[in-house]
């Protein structure tokens, strides 16, 4: 692209950094900041300035937060028996979004990815070790990706935490609420039927909210 | 979605602001601002602040500009007889970046559209007439949209130009280069027909190039 003007190319060039951004796209998102008034497009730009900045991580759960508490952790509400340990923040606020889970959380910050060259020590699991022997955690909930990586690092953390007083379960695995069996993968199907539940188990999300 | 984050919330509401970007893409981008350095997004938003307080248009051609007078419109090199008058900045990139071009521009700011409330009047026309009447413009290339609205405005303007001693071309319209003739829509291939070249005529941009 050949632009006339150095402040047009310069921001195309700066939003086409981001994922799954290219040229085009950075210039419609330019074209319309210039639409807006220079007010919001000062708020714009201030509020991704001031997370960049301000954004902490919570001391307890690894939580991106305001403040070095996150709220999650902070809330009184919130049965402090139950950990789910998720892989990143997108985990949690997508768990968050179904206003189902009342516990904490502990964001691993990845998972067990020898190839990538991220081993225990890349990830918060000293401090998730610390936490289940020091706050009377009595449950974890491995909420991760059900890759072969998820799999080992959930393998990894049971086997460490083997003498410690608590219970670690994982997310349902299945087919999807809504999926159709047909475009299931056989992976996902097999254990679906091989995990069965009767039918006195068989209750959905509705009617445990109700 | 729920946020744990204020400021997080206020990036995400913020990105997804901008044209097709919606909930789940705003937060994969803040996500990725996140992982940048801080004086690194420190550029990213200082890029996108001063194209907004400082950009300014071109007098002379209305396209976006650092300065009064573009650097299109203020290089010695372009051919001051031929003016390419376009719908937006955007085209004017796009034909910028065709290298193919060496004559100016005239940036309309839209095309006429009478349902949406633009007439001549919102359009830089009368700006258009100063300029053609005043400074040797021999042709004026209409490069609009192959709409009804951007044919209308070819019209309109080749009408109130009549008494100029300016040639009014418009691009061609046909068949896109690489384009699969049976995907062409009915009146575009009908219309290629029409105006159909003699071979001589048939050179393609690259042979016009070397």
């Amino acid at each position: 692209m050949v632009f006339s003007s150095k402040l047009v190319e310069d921001a195309v060039q700066e939003f086409s950094r981001l994922p799954g951004i290219g040229k085009k796209t950075a210039l419609r998102m330019v074209l319309q900041l210039l639409k807006m008034k220079e007010g919001e497009v000062d708020t714009f730009t201030n509020a991704l300035s001031r997370m960049r900045h301000e954004l902490v991580f919570c001391d307890t759960c690894h939580n991106v937060s305001d403040t070095t508490t996150c709220t999650i952790c902070a809330n009184p509400g919130r049965d402090r028996s139950q950990v789910c340990v998720v892989e990143n923040i997108r985990d949690v606020i997508a768990i968050e979004s179904t206003k189902q889970y009342s516990g904490l959380y502990h964001v691993l910050g990845g998972i067990l990815s020898p190839l990538d060259g991220i081993g225990p020590e890349q990830l918060n699991i000293t401090t998730l070790h610390d936490r289940v022997k020091d706050s009377g955690v009595e449950e974890l909930i491995m909420a991760l990706s059900p890759t072969i990586e998820g799999d080992t690092t959930v393998y990894y953390i049971a086997r460490q935490f083997k003498d410690l007083p608590v219970r670690i379960t994982t997310i349902a695995r299945g087919i999807a609420f809504g999926g159709e069996l047909e475009y299931a993968d056989e992976m996902t199907l097999a254990r679906s039927i091989a995990k069965r539940l009767p039918i006195e188990n068989y209750v959905t999300v509705h009617n445990k909210a109700n």
